[in-house]
């Protein structure tokens, strides 16, 4: 893409340090019950104060109308082309547990699952059992099942009823669909080959989940596992290759530090809670010049439909904003990957809220954070793609284009 | 275009319903009389509720400064690139009347006209003939020249002084010029190749031309033809194939019924007046779940320069806003394909009027429904392109991009 181009030939290294808030999630729309957004509800003083000394406007992740996955989401913001890249969500989970993927890869996203005597999927996530349950069924499974027909198969838990296989072997291809329905009350479905270089990995695959049946059949709830999201790692510039930065990122959930590992940050250690993220942030802050910030609740929330939950989270990160002020980056933005309306329950194509705070910025009149007063920031609604840019712009780490 | 590929490979089908209103020519410009556009003078109630419970903004038919045709206008709003397929007038109207066009065919616009002793174009209409009169005179024709060259001749009238004329044969090719001068006080242009592959093409129009001017020497006014728009019927994939949507048109004008056709809309029987429109709408509801609804009169009146004749059919659209509401579509959109400012008296490349109403939509600030407001609503000013990703999208119609 021709905008990542010119921006990576004009990027120079500087020590201006640059904060990226993502708020997953954070867009909304009007409940019915309160007839504002999450948002808009929200008590959010520090924010709408930040809000009156930034550039404020609604970004649009991949294309007006599409709902983006996180990945795609995920990749505009930190400058990548979404459209260019696309990331299996098998890559996401295994980078997210610290597997290395290798060329050989094919990884998948797996949930232990409950099905009855008929066959059908009655639970997808096996009433979502405790990760040291899952662990323990890992185990099992890796002991009980190291390789089929020369292809080895390595199986690592991940939180709650999740984990992820990979198959590592000569010849494997990702072009197959899922074993996961993605509803109940239906059986599994097998893995099928969508191009004719990938029916042996299909092969394989089903193979695999015969063997897994058997070794489960007495484990209920965990008596079955689904399949889906196969995927090989796609080969990413860093940003640092790309957009001279030594990036970190500070997130609790294993898929979004797989992303952050994509694009070559570095993954920094830290607990549960916001307020723990903010410490890593100010552990860290002398060792890296850009930050990807990550809140997974705001998300968590808009998928349960939580109204007042996601206000309160949204209140959460708003207590957070002086101590990130505090760090005096020279670029501090607040924004989100996606919307998550509530009464949606769901990912949705909303446009996302989006300020920018630099000494360097014009601010323009929003005053207050909200999806309605970005609408009508400086920035309009505009391409997330552009985000990198306009970080790199206000933190003086672009030189001029031409003479 | 990757955003059409894109959009087409995430749409589902479900039963939820869209109208789009085009109201044709609808923007416009202060009248030195007035300080008013068109839509700023009208008095519109019901536009002004619906904005303010929508998402407004202006669109661009094909690209900043461009003045659209009707053709590439509507595709965009169909969700085609307007740059990609190119639709000859000769096909638009060939379709609009019915004409079910082949690959042999090069089809062309024609108007019976006025000459003078000197052979010089006084009047390029005829004096806008009646209808019957057209029939009788294309029957005369038709009658007289039914093959030239072994390249059969099919002559169809169409409303007032227009019909259409088709060249069906072997080696045929549109590239040619119109015979039509678009002025009076001068003599009608000999059709021209503009490739030399249509040289053969120009020959056997141009003796049709000949044979026509005979026949027609003494039927003063419609003493003599001019042809334009000659066109090769374009292969679209439909919109059912495209947008996994069932697509209907209504409409009362014959090029708009053409262009419908051409991306696989059916087009409903209705009569003449917008309340025709709106009861061919309510009668054929069940059966679609996309209705493209146009109102011609607006442009008319805009290329009349009629202001106030203008304002006044705006304020006739804005009565039936409530009828098209109690059908509870999904999504309703009001916009436009072109302005046609009056006092311009001709389409123009000045953004459209847009507001989408959809309970999944977050009204922005916009209370009227004027260019002015549209401009700074949560859209602002954008590629007409995205409209249809945005009616999927609020249709509930798209899935999630990427995991």
């Amino acid at each position: 893409m021709v905008d990542v181009e010119l921006v990576s030939s004009l990027v120079k290294k500087s020590s201006s340090k640059i904060i990226l808030v993502v708020v997953d999630g954070l867009g909304g729309l009007p409940s019915p019950e309160y007839g504002k957004t999450e948002l808009e509800l929200a008590n959010t003083p520090h924010l709408d104060s930040l809000a009156s000394r930034s550039i404020c406007g609604l970004t649009i992740a991949v294309k007006p109308g599409i709902t983006p996955g996180s990945g795609p989401a995920h990749l505009s913001l930190f400058g990548y082309d979404p459209l260019k890249y696309e990331i299996g969500r098998g890559v996401l989970e295994a980078l997210g547990i610290g597997f290395e993927l290798t060329p050989l890869d094919i990884a998948c996203r797996a949930n232990f699952a409950t099905r009855n005597s008929e066959g059908l999927i009655i639970d997808r996530r096996a009433g979502r059992i405790e990760t040291s349950r899952t662990e323990e069924l890992c185990n099992l499974l890796q002991n009980e099942i190291k390789e089929i027909d020369n292809v080895k198969i390595i199986i690592r838990p991940g939180k709650a009823h999740r984990f992820v296989v990979v198959f590592r072997g000569e010849n494997l291809y990702a072009e197959l669909t899922d074993s996961d329905p993605q509803k109940v009350d239906v059986p599994a479905n097998p893995v099928t080959a969508s191009s004719e270089s990938a029916s042996y990995t299909a092969k394989i695959v089903n193979k695999f989940i015969d063997y897994a049946n058997r070794i489960l059949e007495d484990k209920h709830p965990a008596n079955t596992l689904l399949l889906r999201g196969f995927a090989k790692h796609p080969q990413l510039p860093t940003m640092g290759q790309l957009y001279k930065l030594t990036p970190a990122a500070i997130a609790t959930y294993p898929m979004y530090k797989g992303l952050a590992k994509l694009v070559g940050m570095e993954v920094l250690e830290c607990g549960e809670t916001i307020e723990d993220e903010v410490k890593a942030l100010q552990r860290h802050y002398d060792n890296h010049d850009f930050f990807y910030f990550h809140i997974k609740k705001t998300d968590t929330e808009g998928e349960d439909g939580n109204f007042i939950g996601k206000t309160k989270v949204i209140e959460e990160v708003d207590k957070i904003i002086p101590q990130l002020e505090e760090l005096s980056p020279a670029v501090l933005v607040i924004t989100s990957d996606h919307s998550t309306p509530c009464v949606l329950k769901s990912h949705s194509w909303h446009p996302n809220p989006f300020l920018l705070y630099s000494k360097n910025c014009l601010p323009d009149e929003v005053t207050r954070f909200t999806e309605k007063q970005c609408a009508r920031g400086e920035l309009g609604t505009f391409p997330a793609i552009s985000v990198l840019p306009l970080l790199l712009a206000h933190a003086l780490k672009l030189t001029k284009y031409g003479a």
